[in-house]
């Protein structure tokens, strides 16, 4: 991975996420589900999934390296699908649209049984990098 | 509050999250910023702005009371306005529909000057509760 | 208005769309519900109020004028809450965000009896005006 | 097509949509740029994109039959990447999960040359249907 951003990150690693596959506009993460990662009803947090989902899109967005610009994310929209409540999820980025101002991304998060838990759309912004 | 849901909740007090104010559908969070709360490029993280955004929301939707039944999100979308980096976040829960089987709401999150941080909108679904 | 762009817009007349009102940031319109307005079921189609809202979210977005840039939607979300079958829609929207390269708008769909039929939130992206 | 909901709509024709394919959750259709389709500034109005978008969904999650359930959308995102002006539009409705209450579709809009035009996220909701 050439992209600095998802390396400096510290709320991911905070969450238990790692960025296990970075490369070309593709990534894929992975979470342990732990007790704190529960909403009210004992099942994992909307939050915990959506920033999953959040970090493998800016690993995908930013995976060609930040020497020219960096992806921020601007508008993200999550469905989600199934309630899960132990095991590793793994979210894998789909770059849509790069060759834009405003790239693209659909990530999908699965369970350790490949079911679909969560489907996550990103829209980014190509910021400058000042040197 | 009467909702035991959001009182359950061990993600949000995990991301430093403090429900202030809950009822009527109305509902205020606030986030102290920390440095695990930081994304790669320094600024706090999508996800975590995400999750103090979603629990204020699950908090408002919630807010009457679990006894007939819990509103889970099934479907969440944020734009984000303006980086921070810190001081304290506050989110405050509008109730846009209740009487439905899919409640919506609106958060918005502000740092300490007011400024508008980001915009959620949540849809979520009146789970029936099992006695 | 001193807008142009949703003065030459084609397809919001062609669905019977009235700009009312439009300035600083502010706009309204209106739709009378006729039958071909309608999807499979008989109600208003999401199609057609969809464009209701993107089309007051335009004209409010442009509301200052387009000589230095024209604002287009990049991406935009909408949630239904009410089904409707007849009378006048009243579309209102709200500006967020204007200083930015990405303005956010929200836009709230009433019926005659001033209930909420639906919610739009609207990103735009301000393009340069080649002279 | 077993399905008699898309068959009863009136906006789809009136704005040029023809629907090519549907079975088993997948949905295809068509839309002639005409004149009447346009924006402000000369490309294909967001709410026409959206129109055919959401066309093909309601088609794809009622592609089944709609003897047990009708599937309404309750909630929908659209992100647009290509500006278009001419041409056949084509959209692909993608069944992301059906077997819920709530289920959910991709459609993808393409041009003529097979780009990518805007990538649509909707999530229905099954209705009972009384007879």
């Amino acid at each position: 991975m050439k992209d600095i951003a998802p390396r400096n990150d510290t709320f991911a690693p905070f969450c238990g996420i790692k960025l296990e596959e970075c490369k070309n506009g593709f990534a894929r993460s992975t979470m342990k589900v732990e007790q704190h990662h529960k909403n009210g009803i004992g099942t994992v947090h909307g939050g915990a999934l959506f920033t999953l989902a959040d970090y493998t899109f800016a690993a995908a967005a930013n995976s060609r390296g930040t020497d020219v610009h960096v992806v921020v994310a601007i508008n993200a929209q999550i469905s989600y699908m199934k309630a899960v409540t132990e095991g590793i999820l793994t979210a894998i980025a789909e770059e849509i649209k790069f060759d834009t101002k405003v790239p693209v991304y659909i990530v999908k998060i699965f369970n350790e049984k490949k079911e679909l838990v969560a489907v996550f759309n990103g829209m980014g912004y190509k910021k400058e990098v000042k040197k």
